[in-house]
């Protein structure tokens, strides 16, 4: 037993003997790739905090320009048919409104962007509806919560049609020979246009992204674009770097 | 003349009055116009102020980074193969590699990638390679730098090819039988591959933004991808957010 026990020993030693420097060189590699993983580490606690300093200017600055944004609201009140005019003037947006909703619109007085206090977790958009005939809510939201498994939640208003409005058709209820026939869907259709059955990885909300990243931080440039054709001249140097020309036959007609 | 004046005056008046309260609601909509245009010339301060503040950030952090990547660069430079070995496991950048390129990367020991010191004004992406039979250079670098006026200005190593080597053909010299036919191009026409008359608006470097932006934060996901197929079971709870499998049938061979 001890004379077998020596041989294999022999063995194994002959082996290692054989095989050493391999074996040594392929230990270095695993301890360098170790270290390698060590300092990858190192470099992800650096990334994580700072993303959470940007956050924190982020939050900071969002606190700074909130009051500001509070005042452009009431002043756009002010002006009749702003956020209708504005969407119509923007060549996405425009796209996206029936005739039906464009009346729907001129009820329209607020509308508000709003990240999460924390930024990274979400911001929802609402539009504030003056008292109409179309629907019982004065105010339509929806809410996109960033979920810490990288799952978007989103929710929204189901919004409460009148008797015999609503856009189960595709359209608000009075119904005359549509302009607009590449329109098929109201924008309203919007409010319901997301999975209802749980969180989803990768959304991707076109419309709300146009309204929170491109509306939203500069309504004017759109409101004025559609102005400075008809009646007004306005200084605009700075606006320009939309192009609106391509499809303008269906242009806003409000004189109803 | 007298009255001939206060005749004109009169219909002046006549007129003011008829359009009286359209002028009215004019005036008001642009004085209301330009109190959004001061809130929207308010916000782009804020805007400018934290984008500034978030800029601040991103620099201290590079300085923290500056360190631990140099720390890498020095362990990966005891790897083997290192770099050419993470090219060929990304899923991209392995696309991009000719057989020649994967003998010319043996020589690669240090990859950079280097921030302007301020960040917002460009980046520069340096290959190092050890002395070699196919350039002169030991270094080659394409650097892009974000002009002003929002154009880019890209400058790059023209590479001193040794006698008989190069990439005019779409390879470097020694062609043997390719059996990676749909590589057509060699890696380094890239140190070409960019407007050489003057800046040029929205650029679109993809293999720079791979680099940059995928390969450079963690090359060892990518390096770990290929040993873990081969010969090496290294921890790896964390990678795995990228897909190789796709197209293994160009693995590297270089037992040459």
């Amino acid at each position: 037993m001890g004379a077998d026990k020596g041989k294999k020993q022999k063995v194994v030693e002959a082996e290692e003997e054989k095989n050493g420097t391999a074996q040594h060189i392929d230990g270095e590699l695993v301890l360098s790739i170790e270290k390698l993983q060590e300092i990858q580490d190192e470099l992800e606690k650096i990334n994580e905090e700072a993303s959470e300093k940007v956050l924190e200017v982020e939050q900071k600055y969002n606190e700074v320009r909130k009051p500001v944004y509070d005042k452009r609201n009431n002043v756009i009140k002010s002006i009749p048919d702003f956020w209708l005019t504005a969407f119509m003037s923007h060549p996405a947006l425009s796209e996206l409104l029936t005739e039906e909703d464009q009346k729907i619109f001129k009820y329209l007085n607020n509308l508000e962007v709003e990240d999460c206090k924390d930024v990274k977790s979400g911001y929802s958009i609402t539009f504030h509806f003056k008292p109409n005939p179309y629907f019982e809510d004065t105010k339509l939201t929806k809410t996109f919560a960033f979920l810490e498994e990288g799952t978007t939640k989103i929710t929204a208003t189901s919004i409460k049609w009148k008797e015999g409005m609503g856009i189960s058709n595709g359209s608000a209820e009075e119904k005359k020979g549509n302009k607009r026939p590449h329109v098929e869907e109201s924008f309203f259709s919007w409010f319901n246009d997301y999975p209802q059955n749980g969180d989803i990885e990768e959304i991707q909300d076109e419309v709300a992204e146009i309204i929170k990243d491109d509306l939203w931080p500069n309504p004017l440039t759109y409101f004025n674009n559609e102005v400075d054709e008809e009646e007004f001249e306005i200084d605009d140097d700075e606006e320009k770097d939309t192009d609106v020309s391509e499809d303008d036959d269906d242009e806003q007609d409000d004189e109803d």
